[in-house]
C-alpha cells in the first residue's frame, strides 16, 4: 500500500493510497478527524456511475463524516472509473463475467489494509445506484460491515442477478433510499430489491424527484443514521 | 367549549374538554407544556382504529411533544370511538353517508375553538391507520395545518374512496409511514396513497414487520419530523 502526502482541509486529514489487488491497480482516498482516536469508525464509500473516488457528495460525505462524527472514511475508484477509466462504456464495464467478485476483492483488500492501520472501532457502508451495485455484494461478503446505507438501485440495471442473489444476504441494519420518479431505476424493481434485502432492520425512505435529486435533508440524514450504529 | 380541570405530569398539563358540533358532541384532550408560550405550535393527534384520544401512544406522543418541544396538541375521539363508542362496529361507523364529511367538521370545529383560546404560532396533524382516514380528508380541507403525518393506510378499507378523492389536495409536507408485512393494509394500496399525495415534499418511511409493529426509533422520530417543520 502507498499512501500519497496527507492534505488538511477544516480537521479534516486527506490522504490518496493505492493497492495492487489482484494485478489490479486500485487507487483510493482516506479521510479523518485530525486529532480523532486512532480507532475511529471507519465507513466505505461508494461512489455512483460515472463518478469517481474524489467527486463532490463523497468529498461532503467524507468530511461530515469526519467533522461531526469523528468517524473516518475511504472511497476507491469503481471499475472502469475514475483513475481506473478504460474508456469502456458502463454498461460493457458492468457486464464483463467476473466483475462483481474483482469488486468485492477490491473493496475487501482495500478495507484489510486500511484496517491493519487503524483498526477500527466499527464499520459501515454507504452507497448509491453504483454504489449499491457494489455494496449489496460487498456488504453480503463482508462480516465486519455493521450497517449499510444502500438505494437508488434495483434488479434492471447490469448486475441485477448478481445482486438478487446476494441481497438475502445482506443482514446488517440498512437504511435504503429510492427516489420514487427515478428515471434510470424502476420504482417495482427498487421496491423488490429493499424487500429481498434480508436485514431484519431496515428501512426504506422514498422521496418524490429523478434519479440523482434526493433532498438534501435526506442526504446529510444519511451521515447521522451510520453514526448512530457506529458510535455505541 | 367546557374544559375539565388541568392536571399536570412531569411538566406536562392536561385538559379535558368538550364540544357540542353540528349537534355531535365531541370529547377532546389538550396537552402543553408548563410555562409554555401562548403561542406554542400545535398539533392535531389522530388516534387509531379501535383506540381512543388518552390512548398510550397518543399520551405518549403528547408529552413528547410538549417535553423535548414545547409544542402543545390535542386528540378527540373518532367517530364510534371512545366516549363516542355506540357499540357499532368499525366498518359500519366508517360506511356511513357523510362520516367523512363530518369527522372532518369535528376537526374543524375543534381546531377553531383552541385556536381562540392559544393562536399557535404553527399547526400539524399526525395520525396513523384511522389517523390517517381521517387526516387525509382533514389535512386536505385545513390550509391552517402546515405539516402532516401520515401512514399504515391505503384505499383499500371502508373510505378509500374519499381517500382517493382528496389525497391530492394534500399539499403540505408529509411523511407517510408503512409498514412493509401490514397484515390489515395491503402493501400497493398503501404506496398508491403515498404516490397520491398532492405534496411536492414528501418521504416514505417503510419498515419490516407488522401494522402495529412500528419500530420505537421511527415512531420517535415522527416528534422530531413534526418539530423540525414547526418550531421556525
Amino acid at each position: 500500500m502507498q499512501w500519497s502526502e496527507t492534505t488538511e482541509s477544516r480537521g479534516v486529514l486527506e490522504q490518496g493510497f493505492r493497492l495492487e489487488i489482484d494485478g489490479r491497480d486500485v487507487p483510493g482516498v482516506l479521510w479523518r478527524a485530525e486529532g480523532g482516536a486512532e480507532n475511529a469508525p471507519l465507513v466505505l464509500i461508494g461512489h455512483g456511475g460515472t463518478q469517481h473516488k474524489r467527486t463532490g457528495y463523497v468529498l461532503s460525505l467524507a468530511r461530515m463524516l469526519a467533522r461531526h462524527h469523528g468517524i473516518a472514511s475511504f472511497a476507491i475508484d469503481g471499475p472502469g472509473h475514475g483513475e481506473r477509466s478504460t474508456g469502456e462504456d458502463f454498461d460493457t464495464t458492468w457486464a464483463r463475467a467476473g466483475i462483481d467478485d474483482e469488486t468485492v476483492a477490491d473493496w475487501r483488500g482495500a478495507l484489510d489494509a486500511v484496517v491493519a492501520e487503524r483498526a477500527p472501532s466499527a464499520i459501515g457502508y454507504w452507497g448509491l445506484s453504483m454504489g449499491t451495485m457494489m455494496g449489496v455484494p460487498v456488504v453480503a461478503a463482508e462480516p465486519r460491515i455493521e450497517v449499510a446505507l444502500l438505494g437508488l438501485m434495483g434488479f434492471g440495471r447490469a448486475n441485477g442477478d448478481r445482486l438478487r442473489a446476494d441481497a438475502a444476504r445482506v443482514t446488517c441494519p440498512v437504511r435504503f433510499l429510492l427516489q420514487w420518479d427515478d428515471e434510470l431505476v424502476d420504482r417495482q424493481s427498487g421496491l423488490e430489491l429493499f424487500t429481498a434485502l434480508g436485514s431484519e432492520v431496515k428501512s426504506l425512505h422514498a422521496n418524490p424527484g429523478l434519479h440523482s435529486a434526493v433532498p438534501p435533508q435526506e442526504f446529510r440524514d444519511t451521515v447521522g443514521f451510520l453514526a448512530s450504529y457506529l458510535q455505541t
